[in-house]
């Protein structure tokens, strides 16, 4: 009877320990590997070589997805993955763990000379980040066929120069078609970038899904007085409307369960000791894991808003600068992890992303999932980002019993 | 019987006309005569050459505040006057209008050829507005003795440049002492700055004094995190911290009356619209009439900001940015405004003045006291400045007929 797989703990964390050293700065311990540059390349090729250790291939499409796949005995394929690029002065498990666990669990299975019913594959998605160019999760986008090749190719980055251009530099494009290849499941571990695991002492958490969210602006009209002359009922305070709208966006969170709200932004105008603020902006970010939920949510929050402004005499006009629907995960494959866990004795609840992540982008394409282990403080695009040894080997053990569990089905 | 004298309305109106002329930008009507400046010397010129019609020399102290007195029969100087410096595209009427208004008395009594009891004076103080060189209200200052030479001298401009340069430049220090004059009054017409005589449709305000005021700097301090993953009962939010300030701010002008509350600024970081803000920072503008209310309100202010950060789980550091006792006028100067208003038929009501006036400087060291005129919609420091050429030349009057009435007792 052949030996069960299973990971290699002391390698799978020497891996993210060397990846880490690409694009690391020494004085911060900040790894900067933003989308497309040499250090992208540097770590990614890294990725490379550790599958070819296990004989496999590693292909790239057209703006630079990678993805080596072990075939099985019949066609089909679970993938797991996730990026290797970074945040400027990130930390090394964000994207990181879940292509080297992935390669880990590939790894396992290798090491057994085990067959699986589907094939297995790892996936590194190109910038997930979007720092450098604009979307986030482009490389998710253009597999699920979002966006195509020559749009891709012609964004512009922050430093001027095109994706196009950058991936020639780089060398990272291929011609092999990541989009086609029969995929039945692609599970993402990742690092939960949020307090709750932690904050609970549970091992791993299954998600369910990701919250929807719609940002929106609000620009306040009021008008600029003396604050020595101008009696308090006359005034037309902007500033305090602004205030006014981040006190109702978190009283709206009392009124509606699960609702995330945070004004994170505000400026107003003149802005001086002595002046009552003539105008002001600010931000409005809303997020809540049901479609219906988070509308109410919306249109609550503009009617509370305009009552308080309203009141005080100020104009408000509302400007949405983002919407994006909740996304559920595959049930099936959420159950998956949840029993491979189980069957770890590990701890676990169910809990939805917060964060974006290619997973969610990809569910509704392939029948997707993700499985979280937990941040020490939440803290993620930090050099203090951290996961424990123990939380990035039980993932990764979880990845890998799932994706033999599914391949076997 | 020699004639009464009386403002010669349309001189003055032609006056101020001419004065707002230096300085003006003809694209906005904005006036700018920074403190030392050339156009500030043109202007002052052109008083000196007015006051020359009447056979008054102008003199001026070491620091530039100009003065010119008329004798009278006995030891003793009634003086009225203001400031003829400006903001950057200011209005023509704050300030001009005091000095304009005494330079026109003065010729009411010379054209009448009155020989008053006292003498009757008309001072200009220099950069009463400290928008070029700090502080604002300098030459009164210096006159009450608060500054001297060499540290006047030694004030460094926005430009660089230091108050003695930009004196020896535009020559506009002399030898005399303002302060040795013996002043029996001080009497400063000057527009409200505020909104409420225009409002109540009043024809001049009684000024019974200046409110107090102190300035706070609150620090806020809680956790940056992220916006989606972060629940609501597990944030610091420093920005709504900041807004609860603000609320609470506005929340104690009603519980104690007569008092003013302005937070003007406020910054938070990291300021973006899906991070939760991890640090504040807002201003508080207090004012009232009475010292032992503004302390009870600086105190209560503090408990009532410590009570709402403590609640989110934010640190509150609070400083002390400014602090300026309230200022009670001469009552004696007081009850002569409002006779001299009454006997003339203007409708009148007592006030505080929210902004500060060299006469609030003078008080305690001449007998000071303030009249208002009205304001179009409160509005100064700005082009839209605006007091009707009624109110100007009723003010004038009030203005005039105290000087003698004060001059003859």
């Amino acid at each position: 009877m052949p030996k069960r797989p299973d990971i290699d703990g002391p390698r799978l964390l020497a891996d993210i320990e060397t990846l880490a050293r690409i694009g690391r700065d020494p004085s911060t311990g900040g790894v900067t590997r933003l989308a497309f540059s040499g250090e992208d390349r540097a770590g990614r090729d890294f990725v490379a070589g550790l599958l070819a250790e296990l004989s496999m291939e590693t292909r790239y499409d057209a703006i630079g997805n990678a993805f080596a796949v072990r075939p099985g005995a019949r066609e089909g394929i679970v993938l797991a993955g996730s990026h290797t690029d970074t945040v400027a002065s990130g930390g090394r498990f964000d994207g990181a763990l879940g292509v080297l666990a992935a390669v880990a669990a590939l790894r396992a299975v290798h090491e057994a000379g085990m067959t699986t019913g589907w094939g297995l594959g790892v996936v590194s998605f190109v910038n997930e980040e979007g720092v450098r160019f604009m979307p986030d999760m482009m490389g998710s986008l253009y597999v699920r066929g979002s966006l195509d090749t020559a749009s891709v190719r012609s964004v512009v980055g922050i430093d001027g120069m095109t994706v196009g251009e950058a991936l020639d530099r780089s060398g990272m494009a291929g011609t092999d078609d990541l989009s086609s290849l029969p995929v039945r499941a692609y599970l993402e571990l990742h690092i939960e970038q949020g307090p709750v695991l932690a904050g609970e002492g549970i091992d791993v958490g299954i998600v369910t899904g990701v919250q929807g969210l719609r940002w929106m602006r609000c620009r306040l009209e009021g008008a600029a007085n003396h604050a020595g002359t101008t009696p308090m009922s006359g005034r037309r305070d902007a500033l305090l409307a602004a205030a006014l709208v981040a006190v109702e966006a978190r009283a709206l969170t009392r009124e509606i369960p699960g609702l995330r709200a945070t004004v994170g932004q505000v400026r107003c105008l003149p802005g001086l000791v002595n002046v009552v603020a003539g105008s002001a902006e600010c931000t409005v970010d809303l997020r809540h894991p049901e479609a219906g939920e988070l509308d109410r949510a919306w249109h609550a929050a503009i009617e509370r808003f305009r009552g308080a402004c309203t009141g005080e005499g100020v104009a408000i006009e509302v400007e949405e600068l983002a919407h994006a629907a909740p996304v559920t995960f595959d049930p099936g494959l959420v159950s998956a992890l949840d029993t491979a866990a189980a069957a770890r004795g590990l701890t676990r609840r169910r809990l939805l992303s917060g964060a974006g992540h290619d997973a969610q982008i990809l569910q509704g394409f392939w029948p997707s999932a993700m499985l979280f282990v937990p941040s020490r403080n939440g803290i993620s695009h930090s050099p203090l980002e951290y996961s424990s040894p123990e939380a990035c080997v039980s993932g990764a053990r979880v990845l890998l019993d799932a994706m033999l569990a599914l391949s076997a089905d």
